[in-house]
Protein backbone atom coordinates (compact mmCIF):
# COMPACT_ATOMS: atom_id res chain seq x y z
CA UNK A 1 0.00 0.00 0.00
CA UNK A 2 1.07 2.93 -1.04
CA UNK A 3 0.59 6.65 1.26
CA UNK A 4 1.06 9.83 -0.64
CA UNK A 5 4.83 11.24 0.57
CA UNK A 6 5.24 14.19 3.23
CA UNK A 7 7.56 17.60 2.79
CA UNK A 8 8.43 19.89 4.82
CA UNK A 9 9.85 22.81 3.80
CA UNK A 10 12.83 24.62 6.18
CA UNK A 11 13.30 27.90 6.36
CA UNK A 12 14.89 28.59 9.54
CA UNK A 13 17.74 26.17 8.92
CA UNK A 14 20.42 28.06 9.54
CA UNK A 15 20.97 29.76 12.89
CA UNK A 16 19.93 32.93 13.45
CA UNK A 17 18.18 32.70 9.57
CA UNK A 18 16.34 36.03 8.80
CA UNK A 19 12.47 34.25 8.26
CA UNK A 20 11.17 37.86 6.99
CA UNK A 21 7.38 36.84 8.91
CA UNK A 22 7.99 33.03 7.27
CA UNK A 23 7.10 30.19 9.70
CA UNK A 24 10.63 28.12 10.28
CA UNK A 25 9.30 25.53 8.56
CA UNK A 26 5.67 24.17 6.94
CA UNK A 27 4.13 21.15 5.27
CA UNK A 28 3.85 21.94 1.26
CA UNK A 29 1.79 19.89 -0.96
CA UNK A 30 3.42 16.83 -2.72
CA UNK A 31 4.63 16.52 -5.56
CA UNK A 32 5.17 19.80 -6.34
CA UNK A 33 7.61 21.64 -7.61
CA UNK A 34 10.08 23.50 -4.84
CA UNK A 35 13.36 24.04 -5.95
CA UNK A 36 14.71 26.46 -8.65
CA UNK A 37 17.37 25.55 -11.00
CA UNK A 38 19.96 27.76 -9.55
CA UNK A 39 19.78 26.10 -6.21
CA UNK A 40 23.19 24.88 -5.70
CA UNK A 41 21.88 21.89 -5.05
CA UNK A 42 20.81 20.70 -8.05
CA UNK A 43 24.48 22.35 -9.98
CA UNK A 44 27.00 21.30 -8.10
CA UNK A 45 25.50 18.90 -5.46
CA UNK A 46 26.86 21.40 -2.83
CA UNK A 47 25.00 20.48 0.63
CA UNK A 48 24.40 17.65 3.08
CA UNK A 49 21.87 15.34 3.81
CA UNK A 50 20.80 12.36 6.63
CA UNK A 51 18.55 9.37 5.51
CA UNK A 52 16.33 8.69 8.72
CA UNK A 53 14.13 5.59 9.40
CA UNK A 54 11.65 5.87 11.42
CA UNK A 55 10.57 2.07 12.54
CA UNK A 56 6.71 2.15 13.77
CA UNK A 57 6.36 5.73 14.44
CA UNK A 58 10.01 5.96 16.28
CA UNK A 59 12.82 7.47 14.46
CA UNK A 60 16.08 5.29 15.01
CA UNK A 61 19.34 7.19 15.92
CA UNK A 62 17.55 11.07 15.07
CA UNK A 63 20.12 12.68 17.50
CA UNK A 64 23.39 10.95 15.91
CA UNK A 65 21.81 11.62 11.98
CA UNK A 66 21.02 14.92 13.33
CA UNK A 67 24.76 15.38 14.72
CA UNK A 68 26.32 13.99 11.96
CA UNK A 69 24.79 16.60 9.49
CA UNK A 70 25.81 19.61 11.66
CA UNK A 71 29.28 17.65 11.11
CA UNK A 72 28.68 17.36 7.57
CA UNK A 73 27.90 20.82 7.21
CA UNK A 74 30.58 22.55 8.97
CA UNK A 75 33.14 20.40 6.84
CA UNK A 76 31.52 22.01 3.63
CA UNK A 77 31.42 25.35 5.21
CA UNK A 78 27.54 25.97 5.15
CA UNK A 79 26.06 28.06 8.18
CA UNK A 80 25.92 26.73 11.72
CA UNK A 81 22.70 24.90 11.77
CA UNK A 82 19.87 24.90 13.96
CA UNK A 83 19.43 21.30 14.70
CA UNK A 84 16.32 22.07 16.99
CA UNK A 85 14.56 23.22 14.34
CA UNK A 86 15.34 20.53 12.07
CA UNK A 87 14.07 18.44 14.63
CA UNK A 88 10.66 19.99 15.28
CA UNK A 89 10.45 20.07 11.53
CA UNK A 90 11.36 15.77 11.04
CA UNK A 91 8.39 15.21 13.66
CA UNK A 92 6.31 17.35 11.75
CA UNK A 93 6.59 15.62 8.49
CA UNK A 94 6.34 11.82 10.28
CA UNK A 95 3.55 12.93 12.16
CA UNK A 96 1.99 14.06 9.37
CA UNK A 97 2.57 10.87 7.42
CA UNK A 98 0.13 8.03 7.43
CA UNK A 99 1.12 5.07 10.05
CA UNK A 100 3.12 2.79 7.91
CA UNK A 101 5.81 0.37 9.73
CA UNK A 102 9.12 1.49 7.46
CA UNK A 103 9.07 4.90 6.90
CA UNK A 104 12.29 6.48 5.00
CA UNK A 105 12.83 10.15 5.82
CA UNK A 106 15.58 12.06 4.15
CA UNK A 107 16.97 15.72 5.33
CA UNK A 108 18.97 17.72 2.98
CA UNK A 109 20.31 21.31 3.27
CA UNK A 110 22.10 22.68 0.48
CA UNK A 111 24.19 26.05 -0.04
CA UNK A 112 20.54 27.19 -1.54
CA UNK A 113 20.22 29.49 -4.45
CA UNK A 114 23.75 30.87 -6.39
CA UNK A 115 24.70 33.61 -4.98
CA UNK A 116 21.91 33.92 -2.05
CA UNK A 117 24.07 32.95 0.93
CA UNK A 118 20.74 30.91 2.83
CA UNK A 119 20.78 27.49 2.75
CA UNK A 120 17.77 25.57 1.25
CA UNK A 121 16.50 22.74 3.47
CA UNK A 122 13.75 20.00 3.05
CA UNK A 123 12.53 16.63 5.02
CA UNK A 124 10.55 14.24 2.57
CA UNK A 125 8.91 11.43 4.43
CA UNK A 126 7.78 8.46 2.25
CA UNK A 127 7.27 4.88 2.84
CA UNK A 128 9.81 2.63 2.52
CA UNK A 129 10.33 0.38 0.00
CA UNK A 130 10.66 -3.26 0.85
CA UNK A 131 13.75 -4.26 1.72
CA UNK A 132 13.18 -8.73 2.24
CA UNK A 133 15.66 -9.11 -0.10
CA UNK A 134 18.37 -6.99 0.40
CA UNK A 135 17.98 -8.20 4.46
CA UNK A 136 18.18 -11.82 2.97
CA UNK A 137 21.49 -11.25 1.60
CA UNK A 138 23.31 -9.61 -0.59
CA UNK A 139 26.00 -9.82 -3.33
CA UNK A 140 28.93 -7.53 -3.24
CA UNK A 141 31.34 -6.58 -5.20
CA UNK A 142 34.72 -4.87 -4.55
CA UNK A 143 35.73 -1.90 -6.48
CA UNK A 144 38.21 0.65 -6.33
CA UNK A 145 37.58 4.07 -4.80
CA UNK A 146 40.81 5.63 -6.06
CA UNK A 147 41.52 7.11 -2.95
CA UNK A 148 44.22 6.16 -0.38
CA UNK A 149 42.89 5.76 3.88
CA UNK A 150 45.79 8.32 4.21
CA UNK A 151 44.78 11.18 2.01
CA UNK A 152 41.75 12.27 3.76
CA UNK A 153 43.86 13.22 6.90
CA UNK A 154 45.96 15.87 4.72
CA UNK A 155 43.39 16.52 1.98
CA UNK A 156 40.13 17.76 3.98
CA UNK A 157 38.71 19.51 0.44
CA UNK A 158 38.77 15.82 -0.51
CA UNK A 159 35.30 15.44 1.77
CA UNK A 160 35.90 12.19 3.19
CA UNK A 161 33.58 11.74 5.82
CA UNK A 162 31.39 14.20 5.04
CA UNK A 163 27.50 13.27 3.62
CA UNK A 164 27.08 15.52 0.78
CA UNK A 165 24.39 15.53 -2.49
CA UNK A 166 27.10 14.35 -4.63
CA UNK A 167 27.12 10.88 -5.00
CA UNK A 168 27.53 10.57 -8.59
CA UNK A 169 30.07 8.21 -8.39
CA UNK A 170 28.29 6.34 -5.66
CA UNK A 171 25.39 5.79 -8.51
CA UNK A 172 27.69 4.74 -10.72
CA UNK A 173 29.37 1.67 -8.88
CA UNK A 174 26.08 0.51 -7.73
CA UNK A 175 25.24 0.13 -11.41
CA UNK A 176 28.57 -1.24 -12.08
CA UNK A 177 27.55 -3.96 -9.58
CA UNK A 178 24.24 -4.63 -11.27
CA UNK A 179 26.56 -5.32 -14.41
CA UNK A 180 28.47 -7.67 -12.95
CA UNK A 181 24.95 -9.47 -11.78
CA UNK A 182 25.63 -8.18 -7.96
CA UNK A 183 23.40 -5.83 -5.25
CA UNK A 184 26.10 -3.94 -3.58
CA UNK A 185 29.60 -2.40 -3.84
CA UNK A 186 32.31 -2.87 -0.90
CA UNK A 187 34.40 0.30 -1.82
CA UNK A 188 38.69 -0.30 -1.73
CA UNK A 189 41.42 2.05 -0.82
CA UNK A 190 44.02 2.98 -3.59
CA UNK A 191 46.24 0.91 -1.10
CA UNK A 192 44.18 -1.79 -0.92
CA UNK A 193 41.81 -1.42 1.85
CA UNK A 194 38.16 -2.41 2.14
CA UNK A 195 36.48 0.84 3.37
CA UNK A 196 32.41 1.06 3.16
CA UNK A 197 29.79 0.80 0.75
CA UNK A 198 28.57 3.69 -1.15
CA UNK A 199 25.58 4.26 1.00
CA UNK A 200 26.15 1.52 4.01
CA UNK A 201 28.76 1.12 6.38
CA UNK A 202 31.12 -2.26 7.17
CA UNK A 203 31.04 -4.36 9.90
CA UNK A 204 32.61 -8.12 9.50
CA UNK A 205 32.72 -11.01 12.45
CA UNK A 206 36.23 -12.74 12.62
CA UNK A 207 35.52 -15.70 15.35
CA UNK A 208 34.03 -13.58 18.28
CA UNK A 209 35.49 -10.42 16.88
CA UNK A 210 33.52 -8.36 15.08
CA UNK A 211 35.64 -5.01 13.22
CA UNK A 212 34.69 -1.99 11.47
CA UNK A 213 36.76 0.31 9.16
CA UNK A 214 38.20 3.53 10.58
CA UNK A 215 36.48 6.96 10.28
CA UNK A 216 40.34 7.96 9.91
CA UNK A 217 40.28 5.95 7.00
CA UNK A 218 37.80 8.36 4.97
CA UNK A 219 34.71 6.20 5.55
CA UNK A 220 31.53 7.72 7.05
CA UNK A 221 31.15 7.64 10.51
CA UNK A 222 28.04 4.98 10.37
CA UNK A 223 24.80 5.74 13.11
CA UNK A 224 23.85 2.25 12.77
CA UNK A 225 27.53 1.12 13.07
CA UNK A 226 27.29 2.89 16.50
CA UNK A 227 23.85 1.02 17.32
CA UNK A 228 25.02 -2.48 16.44
CA UNK A 229 28.78 -1.69 17.90
CA UNK A 230 26.83 -0.07 21.55
CA UNK A 231 24.29 -3.61 21.06
CA UNK A 232 27.85 -5.91 20.66
CA UNK A 233 29.55 -4.10 23.50
CA UNK A 234 26.58 -4.62 25.89
CA UNK A 235 26.32 -8.00 25.09
CA UNK A 236 30.14 -8.79 25.96
CA UNK A 237 31.53 -8.83 22.43
CA UNK A 238 34.22 -7.03 21.10
CA UNK A 239 34.34 -4.30 18.77
CA UNK A 240 37.16 -3.18 17.07
CA UNK A 241 38.24 -0.47 14.08
CA UNK A 242 40.83 -2.09 11.84
CA UNK A 243 42.04 -2.00 8.46
CA UNK A 244 41.21 -5.06 6.46
CA UNK A 245 41.61 -6.39 2.65
CA UNK A 246 38.79 -7.48 0.77
CA UNK A 247 40.68 -11.04 0.82
CA UNK A 248 40.53 -10.81 5.01
CA UNK A 249 36.93 -9.33 4.92
CA UNK A 250 35.74 -12.68 1.94
CA UNK A 251 37.34 -15.17 4.54
CA UNK A 252 35.28 -14.36 7.71
CA UNK A 253 33.12 -15.94 9.36
CA UNK A 254 30.03 -13.18 8.31
CA UNK A 255 30.13 -9.66 6.97
CA UNK A 256 27.28 -6.92 6.42
CA UNK A 257 26.80 -3.67 5.11
CA UNK A 258 24.68 -1.32 7.78
CA UNK A 259 22.61 1.03 6.74
CA UNK A 260 19.67 3.24 8.25
CA UNK A 261 16.83 1.88 6.84
CA UNK A 262 18.15 -1.39 5.14
CA UNK A 263 19.22 -2.20 8.28
CA UNK A 264 21.95 -5.20 8.84
CA UNK A 265 22.36 -6.88 5.22
CA UNK A 266 24.46 -9.97 5.50
CA UNK A 267 26.93 -9.95 2.66
CA UNK A 268 26.37 -13.34 1.02
CA UNK A 269 29.45 -13.05 -1.80
CA UNK A 270 32.42 -11.07 -1.94
CA UNK A 271 33.03 -10.98 -5.44
CA UNK A 272 33.11 -14.90 -6.37
CA UNK A 273 33.78 -16.07 -2.92
CA UNK A 274 30.84 -16.87 -0.50
CA UNK A 275 30.53 -16.00 3.37
CA UNK A 276 28.73 -17.80 6.00
CA UNK A 277 25.43 -16.19 6.46
CA UNK A 278 23.82 -16.03 10.28
CA UNK A 279 20.10 -15.12 10.14
CA UNK A 280 19.45 -14.88 13.33
CA UNK A 281 22.75 -12.48 14.06
CA UNK A 282 21.69 -10.04 11.39
CA UNK A 283 17.87 -10.27 13.06
CA UNK A 284 19.89 -9.35 16.14
CA UNK A 285 22.07 -6.86 14.59
CA UNK A 286 19.17 -5.10 12.21
CA UNK A 287 16.78 -4.81 15.68
CA UNK A 288 19.69 -3.01 17.31
CA UNK A 289 19.39 -0.40 14.79
CA UNK A 290 15.60 -0.30 13.80
CA UNK A 291 15.06 -0.49 18.00
CA UNK A 292 12.50 -2.85 17.05
CA UNK A 293 12.07 -6.44 16.24
CA UNK A 294 13.15 -7.21 12.99
CA UNK A 295 10.36 -8.93 10.43
CA UNK B 1 23.32 46.43 -16.03
CA UNK B 2 21.69 43.14 -14.98
CA UNK B 3 18.92 41.63 -17.13
CA UNK B 4 16.59 38.91 -16.53
CA UNK B 5 17.77 35.37 -16.86
CA UNK B 6 16.31 33.29 -18.96
CA UNK B 7 15.06 29.71 -18.09
CA UNK B 8 13.87 27.07 -20.91
CA UNK B 9 13.09 23.91 -19.75
CA UNK B 10 13.56 21.02 -21.86
CA UNK B 11 10.97 17.40 -21.92
CA UNK B 12 12.67 16.01 -24.86
CA UNK B 13 16.30 15.56 -23.82
CA UNK B 14 16.28 11.77 -24.57
CA UNK B 15 15.98 10.74 -27.87
CA UNK B 16 12.18 9.17 -28.89
CA UNK B 17 10.71 11.01 -25.73
CA UNK B 18 7.06 10.28 -25.03
CA UNK B 19 6.20 14.20 -24.76
CA UNK B 20 2.17 13.60 -23.91
CA UNK B 21 1.56 16.38 -26.07
CA UNK B 22 3.97 19.19 -24.86
CA UNK B 23 6.54 20.94 -26.46
CA UNK B 24 10.01 19.24 -26.82
CA UNK B 25 10.89 22.58 -24.52
CA UNK B 26 9.51 25.71 -23.93
CA UNK B 27 10.65 29.50 -22.07
CA UNK B 28 9.34 29.13 -18.40
CA UNK B 29 9.09 32.30 -16.41
CA UNK B 30 12.15 32.97 -13.90
CA UNK B 31 12.87 33.23 -11.26
CA UNK B 32 10.36 30.44 -10.15
CA UNK B 33 10.37 27.15 -8.75
CA UNK B 34 10.45 24.20 -11.24
CA UNK B 35 12.18 21.58 -9.64
CA UNK B 36 11.09 18.62 -7.23
CA UNK B 37 13.01 18.23 -4.18
CA UNK B 38 13.08 14.31 -5.55
CA UNK B 39 14.50 15.00 -8.52
CA UNK B 40 17.99 13.22 -8.58
CA UNK B 41 20.11 16.22 -9.29
CA UNK B 42 19.51 17.63 -5.92
CA UNK B 43 19.47 14.54 -4.27
CA UNK B 44 22.45 12.54 -5.67
CA UNK B 45 24.31 15.40 -8.11
CA UNK B 46 23.05 12.83 -10.35
CA UNK B 47 23.11 14.33 -13.99
CA UNK B 48 26.21 16.26 -16.51
CA UNK B 49 25.71 19.68 -17.34
CA UNK B 50 27.93 22.52 -19.47
CA UNK B 51 28.73 25.97 -19.57
CA UNK B 52 28.51 27.62 -22.74
CA UNK B 53 29.91 31.20 -23.50
CA UNK B 54 28.02 33.13 -25.79
CA UNK B 55 29.86 36.20 -27.05
CA UNK B 56 28.05 39.40 -28.98
CA UNK B 57 25.39 36.43 -29.79
CA UNK B 58 27.39 33.89 -30.55
CA UNK B 59 27.71 31.03 -28.93
CA UNK B 60 31.78 29.76 -28.69
CA UNK B 61 32.45 25.77 -29.07
CA UNK B 62 28.61 24.41 -29.15
CA UNK B 63 29.10 21.41 -30.89
CA UNK B 64 32.16 20.69 -28.69
CA UNK B 65 29.88 21.45 -25.65
CA UNK B 66 26.90 19.05 -26.48
CA UNK B 67 29.03 16.66 -27.68
CA UNK B 68 31.10 16.46 -24.64
CA UNK B 69 27.41 16.34 -22.64
CA UNK B 70 26.24 13.54 -24.47
CA UNK B 71 29.40 11.54 -24.00
CA UNK B 72 29.08 12.31 -20.41
CA UNK B 73 25.70 11.59 -20.59
CA UNK B 74 26.71 8.30 -21.63
CA UNK B 75 29.66 7.69 -18.95
CA UNK B 76 26.31 7.77 -16.17
CA UNK B 77 24.09 5.78 -18.46
CA UNK B 78 21.75 8.00 -19.16
CA UNK B 79 18.94 7.51 -22.03
CA UNK B 80 20.78 9.13 -24.83
CA UNK B 81 20.52 12.54 -25.60
CA UNK B 82 18.82 14.16 -28.91
CA UNK B 83 21.25 17.17 -28.99
CA UNK B 84 18.96 18.54 -32.36
CA UNK B 85 16.66 18.96 -29.20
CA UNK B 86 19.22 20.98 -26.89
CA UNK B 87 20.80 22.88 -29.78
CA UNK B 88 17.01 24.13 -30.50
CA UNK B 89 16.38 24.39 -26.84
CA UNK B 90 19.67 26.48 -26.52
CA UNK B 91 19.10 28.95 -29.27
CA UNK B 92 15.92 29.23 -28.30
CA UNK B 93 16.83 30.77 -24.24
CA UNK B 94 20.10 32.69 -26.42
CA UNK B 95 17.54 34.56 -28.89
CA UNK B 96 14.98 35.19 -25.77
CA UNK B 97 17.75 36.77 -23.49
CA UNK B 98 18.55 40.56 -24.34
CA UNK B 99 21.51 41.14 -26.03
CA UNK B 100 24.72 41.52 -23.58
CA UNK B 101 28.20 41.25 -24.80
CA UNK B 102 28.70 37.90 -22.39
CA UNK B 103 25.87 35.41 -22.12
CA UNK B 104 26.99 32.71 -19.29
CA UNK B 105 24.82 29.59 -20.24
CA UNK B 106 24.21 26.48 -18.11
CA UNK B 107 23.24 23.62 -19.80
CA UNK B 108 21.96 20.67 -17.54
CA UNK B 109 20.63 17.13 -17.63
CA UNK B 110 19.84 15.01 -14.62
CA UNK B 111 18.64 11.34 -14.32
CA UNK B 112 15.20 12.99 -13.24
CA UNK B 113 12.69 12.45 -10.93
CA UNK B 114 13.56 9.29 -8.47
CA UNK B 115 12.01 6.44 -9.79
CA UNK B 116 10.47 8.08 -13.32
CA UNK B 117 13.44 7.00 -15.65
CA UNK B 118 12.73 10.15 -17.52
CA UNK B 119 15.81 12.86 -17.17
CA UNK B 120 15.15 16.46 -16.42
CA UNK B 121 16.91 19.08 -18.61
CA UNK B 122 17.28 22.75 -18.69
CA UNK B 123 19.30 25.39 -19.99
CA UNK B 124 19.96 28.77 -17.68
CA UNK B 125 21.26 32.04 -19.69
CA UNK B 126 22.34 34.62 -17.60
CA UNK B 127 24.28 37.75 -17.85
CA UNK B 128 28.30 36.70 -17.56
CA UNK B 129 29.55 38.31 -14.06
CA UNK B 130 32.63 40.45 -15.02
CA UNK B 131 35.72 38.54 -15.22
CA UNK B 132 38.29 41.26 -15.77
CA UNK B 133 40.22 40.01 -12.83
CA UNK B 134 40.77 36.57 -13.18
CA UNK B 135 41.58 36.84 -17.06
CA UNK B 136 44.30 39.74 -15.85
CA UNK B 137 45.56 36.87 -13.49
CA UNK B 138 44.82 34.05 -10.56
CA UNK B 139 47.29 33.02 -7.89
CA UNK B 140 46.63 29.38 -7.91
CA UNK B 141 47.62 26.62 -5.46
CA UNK B 142 48.10 23.38 -5.97
CA UNK B 143 45.35 21.27 -4.59
CA UNK B 144 45.77 17.08 -3.84
CA UNK B 145 43.01 15.31 -6.07
CA UNK B 146 43.35 11.99 -4.65
CA UNK B 147 43.23 9.74 -7.72
CA UNK B 148 46.04 8.71 -9.53
CA UNK B 149 46.60 9.60 -13.03
CA UNK B 150 46.19 5.37 -13.90
CA UNK B 151 43.09 4.73 -12.08
CA UNK B 152 40.51 6.51 -14.82
CA UNK B 153 41.35 3.95 -17.18
CA UNK B 154 40.90 0.94 -14.45
CA UNK B 155 38.15 2.44 -12.41
CA UNK B 156 35.04 4.02 -14.93
CA UNK B 157 32.89 4.11 -12.14
CA UNK B 158 35.29 6.85 -10.46
CA UNK B 159 33.76 9.14 -13.86
CA UNK B 160 36.68 10.79 -13.93
CA UNK B 161 36.18 12.89 -17.70
CA UNK B 162 32.70 13.36 -17.18
CA UNK B 163 30.85 15.79 -16.20
CA UNK B 164 29.03 15.30 -13.82
CA UNK B 165 26.51 17.36 -11.31
CA UNK B 166 28.70 15.96 -8.37
CA UNK B 167 30.89 18.85 -7.82
CA UNK B 168 31.12 19.21 -4.09
CA UNK B 169 34.83 18.35 -4.05
CA UNK B 170 35.57 21.01 -6.49
CA UNK B 171 33.70 23.83 -4.74
CA UNK B 172 35.55 22.57 -1.85
CA UNK B 173 38.53 22.75 -3.25
CA UNK B 174 38.07 26.62 -4.24
CA UNK B 175 37.26 27.54 -0.63
CA UNK B 176 40.39 26.27 0.01
CA UNK B 177 41.73 28.49 -2.20
CA UNK B 178 40.47 31.55 -1.00
CA UNK B 179 41.21 30.66 2.58
CA UNK B 180 44.94 30.71 1.20
CA UNK B 181 44.79 33.73 -0.03
CA UNK B 182 44.21 32.88 -3.64
CA UNK B 183 41.55 32.52 -6.46
CA UNK B 184 41.96 29.34 -8.06
CA UNK B 185 42.96 25.60 -7.38
CA UNK B 186 45.36 23.55 -9.47
CA UNK B 187 44.38 19.59 -9.13
CA UNK B 188 47.82 17.15 -8.32
CA UNK B 189 47.05 13.37 -9.17
CA UNK B 190 48.35 11.38 -5.89
CA UNK B 191 51.06 9.83 -8.17
CA UNK B 192 52.31 13.88 -8.17
CA UNK B 193 51.30 15.27 -11.65
CA UNK B 194 49.88 18.47 -12.37
CA UNK B 195 45.82 17.84 -13.93
CA UNK B 196 43.32 20.72 -13.74
CA UNK B 197 41.47 23.32 -12.26
CA UNK B 198 37.73 22.27 -10.64
CA UNK B 199 36.16 24.35 -13.46
CA UNK B 200 39.19 24.60 -16.05
CA UNK B 201 42.22 23.02 -17.93
CA UNK B 202 45.73 23.84 -17.57
CA UNK B 203 47.89 25.31 -20.33
CA UNK B 204 51.62 25.55 -20.08
CA UNK B 205 54.21 27.31 -22.36
CA UNK B 206 57.50 26.21 -22.25
CA UNK B 207 59.96 27.62 -24.54
CA UNK B 208 58.20 27.37 -27.89
CA UNK B 209 56.31 24.31 -26.92
CA UNK B 210 52.66 24.38 -25.41
CA UNK B 211 51.33 21.35 -23.37
CA UNK B 212 48.11 19.94 -21.87
CA UNK B 213 47.22 17.43 -19.49
CA UNK B 214 46.35 14.02 -21.20
CA UNK B 215 42.79 13.16 -20.96
CA UNK B 216 43.23 9.73 -20.19
CA UNK B 217 45.44 11.10 -17.13
CA UNK B 218 41.86 11.68 -15.38
CA UNK B 219 40.95 15.49 -16.64
CA UNK B 220 38.04 16.89 -18.72
CA UNK B 221 38.87 17.40 -22.50
CA UNK B 222 38.48 21.42 -22.49
CA UNK B 223 36.60 22.15 -25.54
CA UNK B 224 38.17 25.67 -24.97
CA UNK B 225 41.43 23.81 -24.73
CA UNK B 226 40.48 22.11 -28.25
CA UNK B 227 40.13 25.82 -29.67
CA UNK B 228 42.90 27.10 -28.43
CA UNK B 229 45.13 24.12 -29.58
CA UNK B 230 43.83 24.47 -32.81
CA UNK B 231 44.66 28.40 -33.18
CA UNK B 232 47.85 27.55 -31.97
CA UNK B 233 48.84 24.79 -34.26
CA UNK B 234 47.57 26.90 -37.12
CA UNK B 235 49.83 29.53 -36.22
CA UNK B 236 52.99 26.89 -36.52
CA UNK B 237 52.99 26.69 -32.69
CA UNK B 238 53.82 23.22 -31.07
CA UNK B 239 51.19 21.81 -28.81
CA UNK B 240 51.35 18.33 -26.59
CA UNK B 241 49.79 16.24 -23.94
CA UNK B 242 52.54 15.24 -21.41
CA UNK B 243 52.53 15.24 -17.82
CA UNK B 244 54.12 17.96 -15.57
CA UNK B 245 54.78 17.66 -12.25
CA UNK B 246 53.76 21.34 -10.22
CA UNK B 247 57.41 22.22 -9.70
CA UNK B 248 57.54 21.59 -13.68
CA UNK B 249 54.81 23.96 -13.93
CA UNK B 250 55.87 26.67 -11.60
CA UNK B 251 58.95 27.23 -13.28
CA UNK B 252 57.16 27.05 -17.16
CA UNK B 253 57.14 30.39 -19.14
CA UNK B 254 53.53 31.20 -19.00
CA UNK B 255 50.68 28.99 -17.41
CA UNK B 256 46.81 29.30 -17.97
CA UNK B 257 43.78 27.88 -16.86
CA UNK B 258 41.58 27.81 -19.56
CA UNK B 259 37.38 27.70 -19.33
CA UNK B 260 34.23 28.79 -21.61
CA UNK B 261 33.19 31.99 -19.86
CA UNK B 262 36.34 33.33 -18.10
CA UNK B 263 38.45 32.52 -21.11
CA UNK B 264 42.18 32.42 -20.84
CA UNK B 265 43.11 33.71 -17.13
CA UNK B 266 46.84 33.15 -16.95
CA UNK B 267 48.58 32.35 -13.59
CA UNK B 268 50.59 34.49 -11.58
CA UNK B 269 51.07 32.41 -8.90
CA UNK B 270 51.56 29.06 -8.17
CA UNK B 271 51.36 28.44 -4.27
CA UNK B 272 54.44 30.79 -3.90
CA UNK B 273 56.42 31.02 -7.06
CA UNK B 274 55.51 34.12 -9.36
CA UNK B 275 54.76 33.01 -13.02
CA UNK B 276 55.63 35.27 -15.96
CA UNK B 277 52.59 36.61 -17.91
CA UNK B 278 52.09 37.41 -21.38
CA UNK B 279 49.00 39.65 -21.14
CA UNK B 280 49.07 39.74 -25.49
CA UNK B 281 49.44 36.23 -25.78
CA UNK B 282 46.48 35.44 -22.78
CA UNK B 283 44.28 38.10 -24.86
CA UNK B 284 45.31 35.98 -28.20
CA UNK B 285 44.17 32.71 -26.59
CA UNK B 286 41.26 33.91 -25.29
CA UNK B 287 40.05 35.56 -28.42
CA UNK B 288 40.53 31.37 -29.84
CA UNK B 289 37.86 30.50 -27.42
CA UNK B 290 35.41 33.40 -27.82
CA UNK B 291 36.18 34.04 -31.44
CA UNK B 292 36.24 37.69 -31.10
CA UNK B 293 38.69 40.37 -30.04
CA UNK B 294 39.22 40.18 -26.30
CA UNK B 295 37.77 43.30 -24.06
Amino acid sequence: MSHPAVLVMIYGAARGSSLGGRPAFRIVAEPGKRLRVTDLAATRGDGVFETVGVFDGRPANLGPHLERLARSAAMIDLPDLDLGVLEQAFDTAVTAHLPVPELLVKIVVSRGIEGSGTPSAWIHAQTAPSYAAERAGLKVVALDRGISTTAPQTSPWLLAGAKTLSYATNMAALREAQRRGAQEVLFVSSDGFALEGPTSTLLVRRGEQFSTTPASAGVLPGTSLASVASHLRGSGREVVEELLTPAQVAEADGAWLLSSVRLACPITHLDDQELPVDRALSEELSQAISGRAAR
